[in-house]
């Protein structure tokens, strides 16, 4: 039997998993591909973790990245470390030498790829990141492969488990989002420092590869306008719920005439659609597109287990590649090839037009409510609903909710300019966009 | 640009809505693969209807489907006539002719399709069938290529279109089974004959086609246990309803150690499940594995341009194979390489254990009810709730539903035996299996 023989860079949750899988599943997948997927070598900054562990028996556990990275005996390197430093440098000495490369880290391809892209088509390696978004969602392969006849119209979905549960968990326990929070690093589903996650961060950077592939653009974090969930309390879920919406952390791209839109934005989804169904952990992504309409893809985004289930498609790939003599020759690592990449301009939030939800920390005083309709009337915002919680003293702030028509961000944010500086409006006013037309 | 010759067999909504895709997207997917896909020359028993379609210029149209899978000219032939006579033929022999094959045909892979591959396999040519299961969704490349990795442990979905639609409004518009299905073939969700789908003959062949793939084997339409939907009323969905259920006809593959459960039947499902909210005419599929968990595909399954979309995705992938010079050395139609396909023993509904919705027609006299749960309890089946529609006078049948808690297909098999020969019983007991465990 033919080997792929691949080394592994990183031994954390992921890899443990990817080391796993190859040993439990090495039938199933000699079976498929034809080729023996073979771990050789690990370097990690812990190898003490793998001792012991089966099917790890014959592999070289190490400290010294750089040396894999060079390894003759070597086919091809995994990357699991995450982030850039070490990880580029060392994606980059494995690609330059010779060594395919597969990683899981979004990061490093959301803000690093097309030098990445390039170095491995220098060299004519194979590039493969399916684990980079949501898990074991195989939208990567979906929107190059699967859609490939098609234009895509837009994509979006919920691809941040740890805020998608945090939500989730708020609504269903009323929970406050520190209460919330603190459950979920409990449980593992939240990092020590989860800024990445609630900032939307990690979000941003899957849908920079999502992006990157549906219309053949360079990725383009930079490009992203995000917003994560810390200001997001319970009384928005409430409120929210009451009006027949849930509250999902979304990542949107849109292709616009003038450019593509791309927000991670807190949303106000109705309830009853599909996306506002997805749940706790999982990701989901829908694409719309104009031959194949809407397509959704559904499952779990994160953890050892699914997204070792990515990297190992990618490793198989990688082996029938090989074994057909095409590895590092075949499709680009984007949809497009990659003389075909072309950068497209962001259209930014500013010329987005949506209705919205506002809550604003008001002064319950004679006239309040007149002088903040008033504004919003002046900058042609239609009100839908207004809500406001009573019960509270003349000194304490209370919630004033609203619900706009459809109206332009320009004059949304015109007129918080102007309520922020009102004496009766405590600090700033909260704004979750609405997204309608969903499925 | 190099190009993808093309030859078309057929002429139907499908093959249009080909045609009309490589014509519109035609630039983009030469960026996309770099490679042109040209359709040369079509073949079909109404070459009428080309008659002035934007791009068929320059196309070939004849009634010559034979001469067809000859032309020197073509690369590859697309077969959308559908069924077996002569599309088999003809398919057999493009292949022989050294064209590679494409085709939506789902009858064709799941009743000959080993024939099939081994003569594409014989001629090192690529034979692909996206397109015959579920549409745009990409399930046969999720499952083929993307969920590799991973041991899968059980397939369902809603597979056809037309039965989802009618169950869909059947229970929004409290119609009757004729009304609807008169309905949807007005609107064009159904057939004129319409009982390839509603018997589930089409979601069994979509069925065969995926077991194929997910575990190793030869397409097995004959050990597939099929029910339709003719005798869903409306009664049922409504007291299904009540009892917190939705009804869709499931196709369902499970793998046990004793063999492959495959069945096609009308399904309850509790609502708020994700297979619950799948409606009218979309499909979902649902695959779990042992890594991955379950990861969730959905969209159009079926229509013009979403099978359009699948049929030219596969010509994407043939025409970058084709570039590679690998067409028809690399990947097998299905998941694991020809001669490790092996077949499985069916696992047959009676070792099935579950809860069943039972639906009978009793004459409503002292003493039956007594009589119907005696014979129940003799055999061990437990009842959950038990409704009995009141009003009729004593010679009318009267509906008696009743749940039951899990219990042996093969006790209720027995019991069904007796309950059927009571003077009291009318007919033949409605009996609907409950799934439970779905997300």
């Amino acid at each position: 039997m033919k080997e792929l023989r691949i080394g592994m860079l990183g031994f954390g949750t992921v890899a443990r998993g990817v080391a796993g899988l190859l040993h439990r599943n090495q039938t199933q997948i000699e079976e498929r591909c034809g080729v023996t997927l073979k771990l050789i070598r690990i370097a990690t900054r812990t190898p003490d973790k793998a001792k012991g562990m089966a099917g790890l028996d014959a592999v070289r556990v190490d400290t010294d990245c750089e040396s894999l990275t060079q390894d003759a005996n070597l086919d091809c390197v995994v990357e699991l470390i995450g982030g850039f430093d070490p990880a580029e440098k060392l994606v980059t000495m494995a690609l330059n030498h010779g060594k395919h490369v597969v990683t899981a880290n979004k990061a490093l391809i959301a803000e690093r790829g097309m030098a990445l892209f390039n170095t491995a088509q220098k060299n004519h390696r194979d590039f493969a990141f399916e684990a980079a978004v949501a898990g074991a969602v195989p939208i990567v392969k979906a929107i190059r492969e699967s859609l490939a006849a098609n234009r895509i119209e837009s994509v979006h979905g919920i691809l941040n488990g740890t805020c998608n549960y945090i939500l989730t968990e708020m609504r269903e326990r009323k929970l406050s989002f520190a209460e919330t929070l603190a459950q979920a690093q409990e449980k593992g589903y939240a990092e020590a420092d989860p800024s990445f996650d609630i900032d939307g961060i990690d979000a941003a950077h899957k849908l920079a590869i999502l992006a990157a592939i549906a219309w053949g653009t360079p990725p383009d974090f930079r490009g992203i306008h995000i917003e994560g969930i810390r200001q997001i309390t319970d009384s928005d879920i409430t409120w929210a719920s009451e009006m027949g919406y849930r509250i999902k952390l979304l990542a949107i791209a849109k292709r616009h005439d003038a450019g593509l839109e791309l927000r991670v934005q807190p949303t106000l989804v109705a309830t009853g659609t599909m996306v506002s169904q997805v749940e706790g952990v999982f990701n989901a992504v829908f694409v719309k597109s104009d031959h194949a309409g809407t397509t959704m893809y559904h499952g779990r985004g994160a953890g050892e287990y699914p997204t070792a289930s990515a990297v190992v498609a990618d490793l198989i790939d990688l082996a029938r590649n090989q074994q057909a003599g095409i590895a590092g020759t075949r499709v680009s690592p984007l949809s497009v090839l990659p003389h075909n990449l072309r950068p497209l301009p962001v259209h930014g939030l500013i010329h987005l037009q949506c209705e919205y939800y506002l809550r604003l920390a008001i002064l319950d005083r004679p006239g309040v409510l007149a002088e903040i309709t008033a504004i919003l009337a002046k900058h042609g915002i239609s009100i839908d609903a207004i809500h406001q919680k009573g019960g509270a003293t003349a000194q304490e702030a209370v919630s004033l909710v609203i619900m706009t028509h459809q109206c332009k961000e320009k004059d949304l944010q015109t007129s918080l300019g102007v309520l922020e500086h009102l004496e009766s409006v405590q600090g700033k006013p909260v704004v979750i966009r609405i997204e309608t037309g969903l499925s």
